[in-house]
């Protein structure tokens, strides 16, 4: 058994991005963690920012769960492993990898089952009170620190984590060859969705949103059509979709985005929002809609991966802005700065 | 090709109970019709009476479905093929039959998928405009008048229709062996969807109602708990079902429901009620539940008839009254005047 | 309603290429077919050459079909609707169609379910006794002739015959992104569905063949490898595919490519070859594989379209010789003649 | 942590039925084993005896799975949990238990999707060279020690593993209300799949069997109709099941009952037997047949325990011998000596 102490050539204590409290981020210095048996050590070079960093940023909390002590934000990791933990046997040094941010019991009947995504007892980064990956080492299960081919780099493996959102949610919405698909709201989200759909087998995507430039971004990401619905309403188009991948979260727009879903159609609910949403029930009845939560994902890596590999997907262009870890903080809050952000990175050790 | 006349022992008017105007029925003198091309005549010899029959009556329409011209109500009707139109080859004069109320049009997308219940030009009897099934004859379509074979009776193969209903639902719902499930509201749907759910392999279904005379039902019916939700709250028992099978249709009955079903879990809305429900969002998202609205059924019939006649549903105890046709008003009333009502059936022909 | 007449300048004749025997094809002058209700008539413009209509052709049946009058030949046709029937409303004179050879009653099980390929009494063309479409007018059930979008040509739309094999092949096996893929043998079939597997999202897909010239078409039609096997045994590429799509039908290629499939994976046998194959127990035991039948298609012609309107599949490469209906014998025997045909088309009108 | 030594109260040795050789079994002394972290000890109470212990016993090997070294034989057994390793959460000692017999690694990706029956790390119980449970003791992964619920008992808890076998061909063959299924073979497997049948809905159970008194047994265990094929054919039985459960083995047999499946069936091979058994090409085509294979189960015990212990499947009757540990080699030769063996089970600390 390897012993678990660090390779000499790595460094005893890295910087963090942590959150100490709603809107104060500091830079801190932390050891860096020695990998435990099946684990690996994993240099961080590109982490991206997503809408619940921000949240937690902004606010502290997201639902029931609440930041009570300091966290490292950050659940979008990709990097190189640098050195391997007791027991472990996937990997080699200098492997590049894409990090799945969420390690499940593997015991219990969700696990058990194949839906670790809904596993109670899952230890997901940067969900409280589990650290994140703002930072420039991390230790994790070597089963979830996936290889990634060449030629992708570490920012691609950084977006595979939001393209297994679009995995996923395409998955449950049952996309496939010929689809005609409806996505409201054009954020990351949307358009990781728009372009997964494509990879799917849709031929038509229809991408929503109120933002002339990332109604731009959908078109360049693989929307058939746009809909600026600050000037037409959704039923005006006339468009009854098979799918429905709901990524705006706003309550008016699941409602309205529902009753254009054609019979037998499915939706499925990505965007987060408010605890409750209204469902219209004659048409979801009428029309027998199936109509799904979608909770992170499970299993999605080896499809992501492929998808990114091939080139079915490209995750680059999401990629709107690069930080340094010390300037994380700007990662956060650039949403509100510039209107023209879509996906900020942040290089923890690439700079 | 068999002439286009009826045979001569049959008559050539009948009764048959029309709705005129809300809270107007009137028995009329109707010509018997005469079979087309691939239909055969069937005596209608038992009719259940649905709440949607009840809900013409008192309001004259449902939602968008108005009643604009008289209409014979009925839609789930038992009887005895009696004459066969031409081109007909499945039937012989004197079978028992059970009729499917819904004749699609066998040529769109959805009835070409198997979805026939979608049809948008589907035929269904009691929906306005098409005439119903509560006088003394009708002719059918010969692929919709199932053949009930022995010891079953026309009253058994009245109540396939609410049978139908149920083994939808339980199919959209997933219902299996040692499946969980939970039933909101014990009326006739309910009482005979906790049936089903015990014919589909269901090990524990929990019914809940506000009536103590129901939940009494809902035990006799294959329920292993009943909650009377007036003195214990939904969320108070603790059970997380597998499915929910929601026959209420109360929009706080739904959202309270929807929030105590388990992770990966399966809700069907078969209760009708408003156009909107609320949703709850983030328990929806987080356990990743299936919601599905129900409409009518497609190919039913078959699974319906082999449950009933292996004795794995037994549909004469849902039976609470029996009228003659010159009744039938009494029939759509009782719900109101006697609480004990279940299923109240007309007897058009052997009354 | 529109009499039963032809309009005056569609002439009462035509030529058709009839199948008197084996090896005895003729062309004879026969009466263009009458539009009946719900039927429109079709100038055939693009007729795909099948193995099957080869089969047909050398030896006069295939299996317990047995060619035992004069039958016209052909059942993959694309062309232009020139007149309508009676009771028609889905069409207009001019609109350019790809014909679904097969038409179901619409009444049976297997109809009502969606699985209308199923359908024991479907009327197939150039099926004993059918009559296929190896001619110049076809009158066809108008929900059978499906409109086909610019910019595809007629003879895309009869090639979209051969898609939907690739679709239902594709649908059968669960093909989707990142699927590993085997397609065994490169004839049209195995062509079109390396094709159709990319287009369902399939990141790898291996084809094989004994012949170079076809597996040099097989990268053309998407194949990322491709394994010459009289050259290298299957089992020596190591390649463990997820779906095997098997388009040899030869016994000992069955056997060997079932045992090459990874755990969980499936099977689609599509290639025909004699009453027997030999099935690996043990292996589709240990590994769960299911293997499935597949048997013409149902419900395709919306995906195909869809995949070659949108140019995700490009049929017309698959064409390597085109003959007028004068010619159609030449067509049946290019396959022996010439190593290099593909799929050969006859136009009977524009030829 | 938990001391990893046994409590005082538990010997340190055991009796062990060792098979060191072909047709040589002994009956050993040997150390108790001491639960490790996450296990549980387990007092065996109850063993059934399988095929595969049978044919170990007779033949030293099945297929690729040979005994090199001196193994314990049983993979069937319940018992009580008497002592806890460290870090166990799940049992208090007392607790009647079923033994799930496989424990596999939960990190690959058979696992990570649900399909861990096809882990290839799976530890399972009598499978060279891994230890069974014909002993007095074994500790166990406390994830796969069952609770079984009152009035259920150790044997019906031994015999929930042959049951999970019938769950799982069930599951994979679709099995529902109103199935109607073939089961060939009326041993051990093939009466626990009829009554599973049952209670999956199924209201259509034929049983074949070549043993008067086997068939005798089925009709107990739910069949609707047996056949004793060594006087009718089965496809003079014209039945045409939507599907088969195939628990014979004999290639003449898997051939002959293909062939009778409906249009649209399934079929599961249950029943080992032979490198290669003949599959009837044209018509699993024609009929679009899905054939799988089935190896052992996944997430089975929860139904499994659903169904016994609701009295939807009675697993006592199939008993029909009862050893002490001493006489575990009568219960391996009972099949040959004694025609009315159906289950024997051995008692290894009940006597």
């Amino acid at each position: 058994m390897t012993p678990h102490t660090l390779p000499s050539h790595i460094p005893s204590t890295m910087r963090a991005a942590v959150l100490r409290a709603p809107e104060e981020l500091e830079i801190q210095e932390r050891p860096v963690p020695v990998p435990g048996p099946g684990q690996v050590l994993v240099r961080v070079e590109a982490v991206g920012i997503c809408g619940s960093d921000v949240h937690y940023y902004r606010h502290g909390r997201i639902g029931d769960f609440v930041v009570r002590a300091p966290m490292v934000l950050g659940h979008e990791p990709g990097g190189t492993v640098v050195a391997l933990g007791p027991d472990t046997s996937r990997h080699q040094v200098g492997q590049l990898v894409s990090l799945e941010p969420g390690v499940p019991c593997s015991r219990c009947a969700q696990c058990r089952r194949g839906r670790y995504n809904l596993c109670p007892d899952v230890s997901f980064y940067a969900t409280p009170p589990v650290d994140g990956a703002l930072c420039e080492y991390v230790a994790v299960d070597e089963d979830f620190a996936h290889p990634v081919p060449a030629p992708l780099t570490a920012e691609t493996a950084a977006l595979l984590e939001p393209l297994s959102v679009g995995v996923w949610a395409c998955s449950k919405g049952g996309v496939g060859p010929g689809s005609r698909v409806l996505v409201t709201g054009a954020g990351p989200i949307g358009l990781v969705a728009a372009q997964t759909a494509r990879a799917f087998g849709a031929t038509e995507v229809v991408v929503t949103d109120v933002a002339p430039h990332r109604l731009e971004l959908a078109r360049q990401s693989g929307a058939t059509t746009t809909v600026d619905v600050r000037s037409t309403g959704l039923s005006d188009t006339g468009f009854a979709p098979d799918v429905l991948l709901e990524c705006s979260g706003v309550p008016a727009v699941v409602d309205e985005a529902l009753r254009t879903v054609g019979r037998a159609g499915r939706a499925v609910l990505v965007g987060m929002g408010g605890d409750t949403v209204p469902l219209p029930l004659a048409h979801v009845q009428n029309f027998e809609i199936e109509v799904t939560g979608t909770f992170r994902y499970a299993n999605t890596w080896p499809t992501a991966i492929a998808l990114a590999a091939s080139g079915e997907v490209e995750l680059d262009r999401l990629i709107s802005h690069r930080y340094p870890l010390e300037a994380a903080e700007n990662a956060l809050t650039a949403a509100d700065r510039d209107s023209t952000t879509v996906k900020p990175l942040v290089r923890p050790t690439t700079g």
